[in-house]
């Protein structure tokens, strides 16, 4: 019972050392059990700092490397006075992730990759409840492959990674490490896919993948990253519209009840849709400096790839992805794919964090010691009692004195109020996020809301040029066309005209 | 209860499919779910075939790309008439996995992946349970931390692929992809290890690995797989001893209680040890064709690494791995590593599979409907019973007729008959396993039971140089002195003179 809830035994906390090393959660020694109890219960937060100093290898350039300037102790710079400075103290000082030696990459670290894993966990469970299984596609991908699809290579041409030295030999073809895998995934499925019988087909892989991007920052955006991508092929486009629905749907949930971020769920424009795809959906969520992160993607990609895959076919036995309907004719089948990436770990962060440090929901807290800390005292040793804080809520407010360590007791009040905890923090996140979006109607108020740090909401039905022109003058770009919509007329905030969609403007990590 | 069994719940096969489509297991439509079902229970083996036909891409080159020339139907090679042609097709027929579009890479379909998902779920809570800590690092390693050990970079380098361009330019220092991260690791250690309270430390990651080989066979040898690497860091040598000890202990566990591999552990020859161990520790399995195949290692690295990394440093600030002991002084730390891969998919089919197709341990199995199958005819619907019949044992000999579909009845039946085949599988494999070793006394005696294909175990104490000879003239290496060594005096087989241990010789994958 106790263990479910990812606690270990209370009852170690009040043996010695000698026989709690024996026990399933011990390490090897009574100083690794001290240690690992240490960090678990009894250590203050911010959690224990030791962090790494300079790189040699590392080049000074870009976000990431600027953690090697955290200095090795626990003071956090306040949130207030420098956000990005405070975002890497707390993944310093909780020792999330470290630089790695190329400039850009990241090593998460045990503490920083058991949030992963809880990720990991809650949605591997429901794709599998939805009909996906896992596989694995290699990561090489010819690079003739990336050039098929036109908006694709345009979109990621200038962020690829090339293998061009392959077992001392220059290759023949350079090898691209996959930014993403719509591609490799097409080329399989021109060979699995014959007829409408092998429809739907609906794959998931946990993979790295690699961009090269200039300017990264730890979790948020990073030369490799680690990531979930579905790929599923349908015989109709409603189908396939569904499939994306029904992924960007799982994400929201997944935000609002594990993660406790009230994410924003809606459509790209066109000019922010990824490369390649027909339409994209997104959850946008704010972040504690106001700015957006886009924390999860599913794309309805039609017959893009489908047809870049087809068309570039000149055999004579034809081995494109498309398949005989039900009527014996042929089509190209239609697509999504959709993605959650250890960006998802940067948002929990900017989320819930605060000038302590590390504010963690407890559906997704490694060991939900840490939302709730349990403290022992000597007198407590004796009484059979303890001390249990919460850690969001600071002071005498957060505490209360001499819970029983009798197991039903104990258990019963950690579960309320680990359930209270993370309620408590969906409720201010979403507290934070409604009071910072402003409802404009002119370009005028967007420009306003955007210079107040604020998310602009309202109707939207110009061009691209104009979308792109409040990008040039405000910094702040179309986050979605929310599924929520206003009821009633609306015109356009920039041209006047008729809208039928509000839009919401944010600037964005 | 049932769910316990990873058997999806039998009332679903007796209702109707409109019903069904709403449980748990369903796919999206009907159709899915009949497929579903087919797929688990009613297809007779061999699995379906559908096997992809030759990709456009792909050289022609190396034992993986010979899948591309098996037939998309269900005829398997016997297994007596051509080893290898029987391996390619069982994989192809059961769907496990198909070639990439680069040389040698591999696409893990969605069975085959499961059976992976299946090695990891166990394996992932024996680390977990002795104290290490799950993490990530960039796969991308500069160039220069390959050269620091000596004998590793003699080992890697001509199995190497390196990035060369990213985001579009040439890099000043080429990338290596991961073969192994034991330098980076090193790179890592070096800033987190200060004193012997940050020992040990031990750490695992899950990821994929490229090594640019010549030869490829799919999941014996892929140009990327995937694969756990564990990376500890100790105080004293005897302490990094037991480390290596405790985990090829784990594997072996493993082989034998899950996989029911009869492996036989013991440590490489020096010839054989892994570049940059002081020691390499391994599990060997013996195929169906008796060839050998090297299943897990786990590494004594000695001081190698930390020496290494220690003595490049040229800063005033030390930070290489090395640490200060309670008496004050500064001494390098003692290392380990270990690892097992996909390859043991691969060791899995070799050892069981029949000219049937595959056989699988049913503590691996995805879907433990697939060791027995349940079958169902029109008059067992009526009469609320099934037929059940095991994988291993063909004909009517396996067939259990009548079995109530009660549930306490029938599950109990499955689990019972499920341990039975368990059982069975590793008892016909230690059986084929001891009728295939050869005790030997001479290099003569050692030389006819290789050319009979059988493995020789006898005393040795010679030389590396007779090692290799022995390599050259019969295709034999020296694959472990197992742990369990007969007692008395013995005389090596090749010299005459007194040898401590028997070494065990085989051709192996």
């Amino acid at each position: 019972m106790v263990a479910s809830l990812r606690l270990p035994s209370l009852a170690h906390l009040f043996s010695s050392p000698s026989s709690a090393a024996n026990s399933n959660i011990s390490g090897r020694s009574p100083v690794t059990l001290r240690r690992r109890f240490h960090g678990l219960f009894l250590r203050p937060w911010p959690l224990a700092a030791g962090f790494a100093a300079q790189s040699p290898a590392a080049e000074t350039q870009g976000g990431i490397d600027s953690l090697k300037n955290r200095v090795p102790d626990q003071v956090i710079t306040p949130r207030s006075q420098d956000f990005n400075a405070w975002y890497l103290d707390v993944i310093a000082n909780a020792e999330l992730a470290d630089y790695g030696p190329v400039r850009g990459t990241m090593v998460i670290r045990p503490y920083g990759y058991a949030i992963w894993e809880s990720i990991q966990e809650y949605l591997n469970v429901k794709f599998k409840e939805t009909g996906h299984s896992n596989m694995y596609f290699p990561q090489f991908i010819p690079y003739s492959f990336i050039e098929k699809e036109a908006s694709h290579v345009e979109g990621f041409s200038p962020e690829l990674a090339l293998v061009t030295i392959g077992g001392g030999k220059e290759l023949e073809e350079k090898l691209v490490v996959r930014p993403t895998s719509e591609t490799i995934v097409n080329h399989m499925f021109t060979q699995w896919i014959h007829s409408y019988r092998d429809l739907p087909l609906l794959i998931n892989q946990w993979a790295n993948v690699t961009r090269w991007e200039m300017r990264t920052k730890p979790f948020v955006r990073t030369l490799e990253f680690l990531w979930q991508e579905g790929h599923t092929a349908h015989a109709t486009p409603v189908e396939a519209e569904n499939e994306a629905r029904q992924m960007i749907d799982i994400y929201t949930r997944f935000a609002y009840e594990q993660a406790a971020i009230p994410v924003i769920a809606g459509r790209k424009s066109k000019v922010e849709t990824f490369a390649g795809a027909y339409k994209t959906y997104t959850i946008e969520a704010m972040m504690g400096d106001q700015k957006a992160l886009q924390a999860g993607t599913s794309h309805n990609l039609g017959q893009n790839f489908s047809r870049a895959f087809g068309t570039q076919c000149s055999f004579t036995k034809c081995k494109f992805v498309q398949f005989t309907d039900e009527n014996g004719q042929r089509q190209h089948v239609w697509q999504t794919s959709w993605a959650i990436s250890t960006r998802f770990v940067g948002g929990i962060i900017m989320t819930h964090g605060d000038d302590a440090g590390l504010m963690l929901p407890p559906k997704l807290a490694p060991t939900q010691g840490v939302p709730l800390r349990i403290e022992i005292g000597p007198r407590d040793l004796s009484s059979g009692s303890v001390v249990i804080s919460r850690r969001d809520v600071p002071g005498k407010q957060g505490k209360a004195f001499g819970i029983s360590v009798e197991p039903s007791i104990l258990e019963a009040y950690v579960k309320d109020k680990l359930n209270e905890i993370q309620s408590s923090l969906l409720e201010k996140a979403i507290a934070f996020r409604d009071s910072n979006i402003v409802d404009v109607n002119s370009y005028d108020d967007l420009k306003v809301a955007i210079s107040e740090g604020k998310w602009a909401r309202g109707p939207w039905s110009a061009s691209d040029e104009d979308e792109i022109k409040v990008k040039e003058e405000t910094g702040a770009t179309i986050r979605c066309f929310p599924f929520e919509q206003p009821e009633g007329d609306k015109k356009c905030l920039m041209t006047g005209n008729p809208a039928k969609e509000v839009a919401i403007f944010a600037k964005s990590y």
